[in-house]
């Protein structure tokens, strides 16, 4: 439960001043979304939340969790009981921001019942903005999840793909992933053939045959902290393979190096995408790149920041997000490459897949 | 996706003319909560919602889900893109019911200001009453999830439980549900010896010995419904196993009958509670049973109603609830023994848990 730095609870105190609706200032903010929790402090139960001031970092959790609790760096820990909210109320004090964004219409109805002394005010999104930006501890952890991910696509080259099902890959990979003690940070899409032209296909009965592309979209979380990594594979002999499905792979592959090559902090999330997106619409297939470009990957494996047509989000150095174009053929075939990468000042720092891009045929 | 009766929306739609806060009439009801609205469409995708008036019931998600939607019967369907409220508002008018207790701040404010013409008012709660009492396609859900759990009870029964870690014992149990297409309705609890003595012990690194306690609690979910049991077993030989726990044992034997005893419509909550607790209490250990008796079981592990001190639930035939007393000793052992069961108008109409209940020792 140690290890958290406080530099992360220390850099949402300086986010108070300005924290609140229209940049007003906060005197306190209550953290609620466990995943923020888990940042601000470690805890990973099912029932805890902070609140935050200047002067204070209290804890709130039940009894169940009171050994693991006092472990909790740099937080006082308050153990409460069913109507964790009354004892809540007595810590608050003036402007106090609440997640918005998470919390239900009930909860803050009660809770501002029982905090009279208190203006409740709306400051979702606070920790996820912190969030954005990965500490080294962060990196490794990310850096981890993504090596095993790596492993485990060299294992799946090796096995080969023609003659199982879908389904039958996924099986295989997610027991692979629970047997080292991780679990899928999403459920795996193993998508061959025609079912390659649906970017979120759910793996099926199909057997995979030769002579065509499977596009396998995966990631693990380990530690808490997620992968994500796409690669589309061909399977048989080179010579097996239809032209359509080597001219979308070439495409999609240098839509992937070039959004790759635009990542720096500075961009914005449009702005990445579109050097992606240009690549595939100069070469006709614009229509057929019908999602966003990628998505920062953490503790959540779809976080901030976002890069799509429409994002504002202006890319910071230490920020960990995927580029993943992908051309797809309705009733053909499809393709997408996914690399994870970490932003530097002026360009990629750090990719994190490693699984070679060109075209690979597996059996 | 068929097969869910229109029943189901029938009697919510009876439910409008009194749903609003304090009784008042609902021209409409929003169903958000991913839970209800598989209970009302039987829709089991990521994203969708159901808006039901009189008149009209409407079933909306994204392109992803499109084909699965239209096998959805009685219900018409919308497909959304990303700003589904929007396209959600056109359909609202007057006073319209959602479910406060599950929809944020931030979207309950987004939904006001997308739908003008429309009295958003707080009905969370009223599908989640009607799935109290099940109905026979539900009944027999829960009975298939128990019947799997009692299955693996007999393969653990015969495998034995010492020499192994909690964890060890976990996770072959977890395995085996995967194995059959069906998780774990929850972490299994595995908790030998002392770590018996509480109620919540997460499986860990201790080696279950020889003339111990072990308290097994675990569910299954298969086909969308729960199970839950909870059985203690005691290992090794008869001779090796300590009087605290022969009496414990037995005490919290007597409190489970007693408690299935008072289980019938018309009972309250917190009367079927006090059946069980007066049994442990007379005896001595009324400190040692710090949580309530049971609970409501069926798409998800804890619902309506509750049997606990301060529960006003009154119970209806047809509804599926755990009686499971317990008896904590903390530092030395504990014991919990839980069926899973039908109500009926003069007592239980079903015990879902086969697996007998006299102390039973394993190897």
């Amino acid at each position: 439960m140690s290890g958290v730095s406080q530099a992360r609870a220390d850099r949402l105190t300086g986010e108070l001043a300005s924290g609140g609706p229209g940049g007003s200032s906060l005197d306190g903010l209550l953290v609620t979304n466990l995943v923020n929790v888990e940042y601000l402090t470690g805890f990973t139960g099912t029932n805890g939340a902070c609140l935050l001031t200047p002067e204070r970092r209290v804890f709130l959790t039940d009894f169940r969790y009171a050994e693991r609790a006092a472990e909790i760096e740099g937080w006082e820990v308050e153990i409460v009981s069913g109507q964790w909210l009354i004892g809540l109320a007595g810590h608050l004090e003036g402007r106090v921001g609440f997640e918005d964004d998470r919390v239900t219409v009930r909860t803050a109805n009660e809770l501002r019942d029982a905090a009279e002394r208190v203006e409740l005010v709306e400051a979702g999104g606070l920790v996820e903005r912190l969030r954005r930006v990965k500490d080294a501890d962060e990196v490794e952890r990310v850096a981890a999840a993504a090596a095993m991910t790596d492993q485990l696509y060299e294992l799946l080259i090796e096995r080969g793909l023609s003659g199982q099902t879908e389904a039958d890959v996924d099986r295989w990979l997610t027991r692979w992933m629970r047997e080292q003690g991780a679990e899928p940070s999403f459920p795996p899409i193993v998508a061959s053939g025609p079912n390659g032209a649906s970017p979120h296909a759910e793996p099926g009965s199909r057997e995979i045959g030769r002579g065509e592309l499977v596009t396998i979209d995966m990631g693990i979380k380990l530690d808490s902290y997620c992968s994500d990594c796409t690669r589309t594979f061909a399977t048989g002999a080179e010579a097996d393979l239809d032209t359509l499905s080597r001219e979308i792979y070439e495409i999609t592959l240098r839509a992937n190096e070039a959004g790759l090559a635009a990542v720096k902090a500075g961009a914005v999330g449009a702005e990445v995408d579109e050097v992606a997106r240009a690549v595939i619409r100069d070469a006709g297939y614009g229509e057929n790149f019908g999602h966003g470009l990628g998505h920062g990957v953490g503790l959540e494996i779809h976080e901030a920041p976002r890069l799509g047509p429409s994002s504002k989000d202006e890319l910071m150095a230490g920020e960990v997000v995927t580029v993943e174009p992908g051309i797809y053929v309705s009733g053909a075939t499809g393709v997408r490459i996914e690399d994870m990468v970490l932003t530097g000042e002026n360009g990629i720092a750090r990719n994190f897949s490693s699984i070679p891009k060109s075209l690979t045929f597996v059996p």
